[in-house]
């Protein structure tokens, strides 16, 4: 036995492993609500470890309770090939989003040691804490940390609607380690289920993630002042939840306004206080971003949505602060990259096509200081961030075994 | 001493009593917090029932937790005048909403005490349960089930934001009664502050309430589909969030295009789920209210309101559901009683005028069966639900000593 191009991953165990993860943390029917620093976060972790170290990789865990699973190379001082992605969960979330990418960079090891093939490079399996931000906003964090984006003593701080701290659940769950941060990363390499309907529209089995869609996003606070519901002549209110209402509303018309050329605008939350009957709120903080494909459209959009967001203020007579701002996306990833997954996809046969990412993803920070790339491969009717949302082996195979092939070849490098 | 047309309250002996409530439940400076059914609200209770045995009343308290504290009469078995409003708080509350009333009641019986003066008739002082709604909705809950708009069980039933049920935090605090539902009413009497900035502006020492805003109000429950904030196409998106931003934002252009004439629209509450960044949200629940002098153009706010419900679940691809509607005010109020406010107002020679409620009032569900009047009060600015709210003992006066005599009158005859 011996690494060779026809070399494939085993689809049946990649499965398998799959299928586990979903009996971890289950949500509605044939879903996950496996959220960061939960109880079954935990378990999956422990799972997942369990998994690593049975497959002889060493397991390190750092500051942000990021797992990072070692294969050593025949080089053990060269700059390691990294695959992975996130095995947390949307309230409502799907059993692949996230989960597939890390469960196929074990698949790849598996089927190394399977082989008896060393790379050259070390390989890592890495578990991103929290990438949903589902529970501690923002999303993507630990990768954010890992690049230097956020301190670790500032994500450890950010506490849960549910009031706990970041810090304190991840010592509780066991996952507060302290490995050294890597010194460098020769490449990034993550698959993800596209999220979106495309590839599976057009019966593709998989993508070629160029880059992302150029994205900004906003978290704004309106305040303004309680009073009674009745009684309040409508020029002496100050409610806040109406700024937060008119705003959302003023995002959601950039969104369609902009939808003819798959532009994008989300409000995604608004929470007010007191936020009852009888009585005006106080405070209302929104969450709301804009996507386009085009990267000056998407700026044009931000610029809307940020006036959208005074001008709401102005109209409830609420004050208005900014307070955290955000941009994704663009032409991020490495070509070299992109292009060895291109090539990939051709040499093994697969119906592919060039796509761009949408949502967030770890890799947009990765991307920021190393070589990246990522793999999408389809679900069913784009449908994610759901119970409904599904995959099945079929809709894996390229992926992986695209993942497999260009993982080697560079960590071969 | 005997009662006489120039009988007078004890304002002083008022003022200790109010203040004495102010320490309870603090909330900001100068505020209450006192939420129904909470540990504040039972030391409220239990000091207000010392006071009433104290003044040799007889305290009952029903299925729903009102306390009626009886001063008997000479013919014990005449229907008795009842005086009374509630001492929970909103969140935010100050120390005279709903408090001013039951405490007046209070000063009237212990001024009868010291004059010795017995009434024909019984007199009650009434503390309603849960006014405000700011735990536990609907507000007015137990003045509603007196009144037979609701039952027992379905208020018992009740489910707090925080998870807690009605009736077991009324075990909970001890104050779950047995008292028999009383035969009949004579008459209905509550004070209450304004809540609106007319009697301040206009520097009225006390209004003499004709009736109620014709208002109508509507929870609203929007049904949507969780998906990925990114990818998902804007026209396949079911954002439960969106259309309650929508609906919110159109009732508060409703309040602006009625405001000439002193109409308001008010949205005061939006709960979405999951309302986290990321994920479009499955569930928005809303509630919402127009108010307006005149009662045609009330209704056709009202019409505007549940045509805006409906366009704004159709905008964002979601189901409406109208969980509860309710109307309130209009000529409600007992000439007769209103014509002997009015007059003692004038006797006394206080700066008075004639007003129109526009909050809700236990009055409303106790005008529904029983003879029943009101006496607004200045407060500073009309603040209200707010820690600011504010008013000095010569707000006061006019509308304890005119409700002394209207009381004894009636409760006289």
């Amino acid at each position: 036995m011996s690494f060779t191009p026809d070399s494939r991953t085993d689809l049946d165990r990649f499965w398998l492993t799959i299928q586990r993860s979903a009996e971890i943390g289950k949500g509605r029917e044939g879903g996950l609500a496996r959220l960061a620093l939960t109880d079954s976060d935990r378990e999956m972790r422990d799972e997942f470890v369990a998994w690593c170290k049975a497959a002889g990789l060493s397991v390190e865990i750092d500051a942000m309770g990021s797992i990072f699973a070692r294969r050593a190379g025949l080089d053990d001082s060269l700059a390691p090939v990294i695959i992975g992605s996130h095995l947390d969960t949307q309230i409502n979330g799907g059993r692949f989003d996230g989960i597939a990418g890390v469960l196929a960079g074990l698949e790849v090891v598996r089927t190394l040691n399977d082989l008896g093939h060393v790379t050259k490079r070390p390989i890592i399996v890495v578990n991103w804490t929290n990438e949903e931000g589902a529970r501690f906003s923002p999303p993507m964090v630990a990768s954010g940390v890992f690049v230097g984006q956020y301190t670790v003593d500032w994500a450890h701080d950010l506490i849960a609607d549910d009031g706990a701290r970041f810090g304190d659940e991840l010592a509780r769950i066991g996952y507060r380690g302290d490995a050294a941060p890597l010194n460098d990363v020769d490449a990034y390499l993550e698959l993800h289920i596209e999220q979106g309907p495309i590839l599976d529209a057009e019966s593709r089995q998989v993508g070629v993630v160029t880059g992302g869609y150029p994205s900004y996003g906003m978290r704004v606070r309106f305040d303004g002042e309680t009073a009674h519901t009745g009684p309040t002549p409508m020029d002496l209110r100050h409610n806040a939840l109406i700024a937060g209402a008119r705003f959302l509303t003023a995002v959601d018309d950039i969104g369609w306004d902009f939808a003819v050329h798959d532009g994008k605008a989300t409000g995604s939350r608004l929470a007010a206080w007191p936020n009852k009957p009888g009585i005006l709120s106080e405070t209302a903080q929104c969450v709301a971003d804009v996507r386009h494909p085009d990267p000056i459209t998407a700026r044009v959009m931000a610029e809307k949505m940020r006036r959208a967001a005074h001008e709401a203020g102005a109209k409830a007579g609420c004050s208005v602060t900014v307070e955290d701002e955000w941009a994704w996306g663009g032409d991020i990833f490495d070509d070299e990259l992109v292009t060895s997954i291109r090539t990939e996809a051709k040499r093994q046969g697969w119906n592919w096509r060039d796509i761009e990412a949408q949502a967030g993803h770890d890799a947009y920070h990765m991307a920021m200081r190393y070589p990246t790339a990522m793999i999408f491969t389809p679900c069913k009717g784009g449908i994610t961030h759901n119970n409904k949302e599904d995959c099945s082996p079929d809709d894996l195979v390229a992926g992986l075994n695209m993942l497999l092939h260009v993982a080697v070849q560079r960590a071969d490098r």
